[in-house]
């Protein structure tokens, strides 16, 4: 077995092998396949796919290719959830201790942001002192202990796809469904789950532009999920505005403590419940009901004990950026577009992402939001608020902004778009 | 600039711009983009193409990346051959000395060998004595003085390419016309030559397997030697069986100097010749009578002179196998078939050719051949001699073979292919 074979077979449109794909990614893992191997088959994976049987077989793989948790010493029926990814996706942090609040066990197992997307990660490190490396055994006493835990994976779960992940990045062979779908779920398989949610985000704030790409995604990783024994469900949900009114990292800290707190933007509740509805179903916690345990302050209670096992301060004031600059509407009429890639793209650009993974985010840099598609505006109020430490990012910011922005004539008939577009179990 | 929107944007299937092509082959050379990078954008190009104008930006931005040599200082008009590599293609051996015989000068920068085929530079260092790398000064002292030289390229000649040619040999990207295309006209441009007839090889045992991949790489290959003002023209020449009688390197040294003493297998007299006038021709020089210069021994003068010139005796005896093995007629009837690909393997797992560039080759290793299509064979004689000095190596040699050697019943009506199919200008 060589990589030049193997490469050569996907570039020549042949299903790959058991043996091939077990080979690849083992050598690949060991370093014996050369990065410049790798990269030239993702690219012909990208441009030709990868048939179900293949897809399976590469994620099991990934998944062999390093650890497994184990959660049999938990009490509680484990239910974890993965987005993937797109603008003011704060959602992970009222779901998890919402979910653990409701009787489930919930190991969120995060990742940082790279590009427009922000990471959850980033997000809870602006609370101060809170910490998102923990030990497996750290985990699992969180785990244990406050029933939602919150962290980065540790580095024997995947190797391959840890390392694989990185390459995509920085080769063009991210958007590839195959290899979204394996990465994700070789993670959440290692990880030990009993049940998995999956939101798979559609629209131009997110990897998935249209909902077909957005249903085959789903679809593929439901039945990863499924035929590894993880009970797994997915909810396709809209992308093309950002969730709720912020996106930057300390905003949407705050935002999601509003929520925690019995308020915050209805979108992010609803999405919020949902996700939180389709856990507890998949965990056999049916009976659970999330809106009260939302509304009696018990999911609150479980987010503070959370945030202080790994060392924060739920009490601290939240970072905030040195220099805000307000955009006003050029109109006045009703807003159409509030364009998810733009106000990202902005974010990202005023600090709250970064460009290279080790690269620093501005725990206070983003962007508020004023008026969500569907509101009536009177020209000049404010629209949005941008953040950031770098007032010279400002300009570049407000270009990315450009066009994504849309106020139709006074009176226009518009009816904004549901947040839950599918479900695929 | 990045070379992420330059992979992106090859991936989507669009064009690339000026721009970005003499962005990616600059910051390639000079370590800005990556291996795993430029790996996944040759995936690119192999699978969705370049378009003619995309081809002479790549070939330019890559003849831009090093030196250009000048022959400007020569009294004779300088005429270069390029094969595209066959099994058995000892051609340049004879011709380049014919060739200068009849007054042009002729500059071999040739290579050695990968895989089944062999390379010039690996044959004529069979020669005791003799070395390929020169510089450019006495490459030009050479040159001037004998007439021909055949010799490495030096390092600054095209380095993008050097370096690109490498990493496609081990990402499975070699397979491209495109690409195969740049990388020979960047450095037959490079070069410095005024004229340039090339050998585009069709059949088992070369890269182009049908006649109309091997016309559109001609047709390439033709348009941008003629945009940069080098006189070029395309023979299509066939390689669906070896050409001569050998393959190997000591070995096919052995078959030149038969054809420069006169003699020599009919096809590689035949391919000799007919590349000679293309040459002439396209030099200035078309009165020239090479079947003549081969008879008076005026060849054969050059040969030696060029060969001294180099440190090599051409008196001195040829490297000879340790052991052989002959493969004897299965049957009585008409050879219809001697795979040339077939053979290839053979004569490289008998060690004639190399697996990484860093290996060594063995000079007395090899095949020869004691029939060709169209013969009539009695069951029992010898077909093929087989030459190693690792004996181990016969049994796989033998399997390399299987099927690539057939045998119809007596009387059965057989004309060979012609070997030169087509003739592009």
């Amino acid at each position: 077995m060589d990589a030049i074979s193997v490469i050569r077979a996907k570039r020549d449109r042949a299903e790959l092998t058991d043996d091939q794909i077990d080979w690849v990614i083992d050598a690949y893992t060991r370093g014996e396949v050369a990065d410049e191997q790798m990269s030239s088959l993702a690219m012909a994976i990208l441009l030709n796919g990868m048939n179900r049987k293949e897809i399976a077989r590469w994620t099991a793989a990934m998944i062999n290719s390093g650890e497994r948790m184990d959660f049999s010493s938990l009490t509680r029926p484990t239910a974890d959830k993965h987005s993937t990814g797109g603008v003011g996706d704060k959602i992970t942090l009222p779901l998890a201790p919402l979910v653990a609040a409701c009787g489930a066990a919930v190991p969120q197992l995060s990742g940082r942001g790279l590009g427009h997307t922000g990471g959850t990660l980033d997000k809870l490190e602006a609370i101060p002192g809170w910490r998102a490396q923990l030990s497996n055994a750290e985990m699992l006493d969180v785990l244990g202990s406050v029933g939602s835990v919150v962290c980065a994976a540790g580095a024997g779960l995947a190797p391959a796809d840890k390392k694989l992940y990185a390459l995509r990045d920085v080769t063009g062979t991210v958007e590839s469904i195959p290899l979204i779908a394996s990465s994700i779920m070789s993670k959440k398989i290692a990880e030990g789950t009993g049940s998995l949610v999956l939101d798979v985000k559609v629209g131009s704030g997110a990897f998935m532009k249209n909902l077909d790409d957005a249903r085959e995604l789903a679809a593929t990783m439901v039945e990863l999920g499924t035929d590894h024994g993880v009970r797994t469900t997915a909810l396709l949900t809209n992308m093309a505005t950002p969730l709720g009114l912020t996106a930057g990292n300390a905003l949407e800290v705050r935002e999601s403590v509003e929520v925690l707190a019995g308020g915050g933007p209805a979108d992010v509740v609803e999405l919020t419940l949902a996700l939180a509805r389709e856990m507890l179903d998949a965990a056999g916690l049916g009976d659970a009901d999330p809106a009260k345990v939302l509304a009696d302050g018990s999911a609150m209670d479980h987010w503070r004990r959370m945030i202080q096992a790994q060392g924060g301060d739920p009490d601290a004031p939240l970072p905030v950026a040195r220099e805000q600059h307000v955009v006003n509407a050029a109109a006045s009429g009703v807003l159409t577009t509030l364009d998810a890639y733009a106000v990202g793209l902005a974010a990202w650009r005023l600090g709250a992402g970064r460009a290279r993974k080790e690269d620093p985010v501005q725990p206070g840099a983003g962007i508020e939001l004023h008026a969500k598609p569907g509101d009536e505006i009177q020209a000049g109020q404010p629209l949005l608020t941008l953040h950031t430490d770098t007032p010279e990012k400002f300009a570049s910011a407000i270009e990315a902004l450009d066009g994504g922005v849309l106020i139709a004539p006074p009176g226009t008939p518009f009816t904004p778009a549901p947040i839950i577009l599918d479900r695929i179990a």
